[in-house]
């Protein structure tokens, strides 16, 4: 997007709803997550398999983003969590509005963890704060291990670089170390996660980072 | 992105720029194409293919655009003809000015063809007119077949959509009926072509729909 000063202005008014969700998170001790990856690259996937594998009384819930369609909310509905499509109409990424507007009837004191699926786009999204403890990026092994160096910002702001399809990489030209370093040129110290959603080889590196992030902020919210 | 009353000033100050274009490259017979995918799906491997199955001594330049490197200039240059990197700093896609402004030292009557690869995302470049001739989406088998019905702008205003990654198809849950009946259910009478840039199936269609449009544009500049 371009830096002009009405995009300045629409960015700041962004950071200053996100900081408000981020303390009303922070209150409630809920962990919310926004992930983010092209179109295509296993947002919705790694999301369904998440939902599996959490048992049915957890405390948690989803808004999923994209331009048109609710197919992926209808997809993740299945597993029985409360689940919000949030159609843009065309916008590009998700901003702290949308988000504030579709949690207005979540009570938050029902929730633990909040799972946040952007609209499919490397780019935009990176620049809008939703109020997340963290960002996660997803990449799969079919679009190219320079993707890092190609779209920096998303990379470096992510605590999370999940590496998804790892079950093609038999049949794809995608050496998965130079994607890693790339990663790492970029954000040093990454931390990486191989995963492919179809066969589940990787999943338990995944629930195992994510039950370490819902430990750490249910500790904040007891000490608090 | 967000219609905003200053995003409206610059898309109807990018239509004004591209129209410019447009009205050179019909005097000069170029004929231009502006290509469009998610990170990944294979623009620069298509046009690699495409380089390489041209005669040396063929008027073809390409534009390549990207947030940050030069990777892709550098993978085209290998075919000898004039290739220039359009680094774009963060902003998500190309417009009409970056164009004008990149082909200032390349004069249009030296040329016949302008390959104009976008940044790699499949919103915000459908907004921005670069005087193209046509407008070619790719969509990789890996990326599912949902996504034209939910990025449905890029699917209608492209002419041709090339199915990419064929190769991969046997290793992925990807319906290719579904997915072209979905871009047809956009942009109904849509053109399609499939393609490996792997193996190189399927890039035979790909080059005779170009050569077919290049004799096109020769044809209405010398009845012109």
């Amino acid at each position: 997007m371009e830096r002009v000063p009405l995009e300045r202005k629409v960015l700041s008014e962004n950071d200053r709803l996100a900081a408000g969700l981020r303390e009303r998170f922070r209150e409630h001790g809920v962990l919310c997550l926004n992930i983010i990856s092209s179109p295509g690259s296993g947002k919705t996937s790694l999301l369904e398999r998440t939902l599996e594998s959490l048992p049915r009384g957890e405390r948690v819930a989803v808004l999923t983003g994209d331009i048109q369609t609710d197919n992926d909310a209808a997809r993740l509905r299945r597993f029985r969590f409360p689940v919000k499509q949030i159609t843009t109409g065309g916008t590009c990424h998700l901003d702290a509005r949308m988000i504030e507007r579709h949690l207005e009837d979540w009570p938050l004191e029902n929730l633990d963890l909040l799972l946040i699926e952007n609209v499919g786009n490397l780019v935009c999204p990176s620049s809008y704060d939703l109020g997340e403890a963290a960002k996660i990026v997803l990449l799969s092994v079919t679009e190219g291990e320079d993707k890092p160096l190609k779209y920096p910002s998303i990379f470096f702001k992510s605590e999370l670089l999940v590496l998804t399809k790892t079950d093609l990489l038999p049949y794809v030209p995608f050496d998965i170390d130079a994607a890693a370093d790339n990663a790492r040129r970029v954000h040093p110290g990454m931390e990486i996660v191989k995963v492919s959603n179809l066969t589940g080889n990787g999943l338990h590196e995944w629930l195992m980072w994510l039950e370490r992030k819902r430990r750490a902020v249910k500790t904040v919210a007891q000490v608090g």
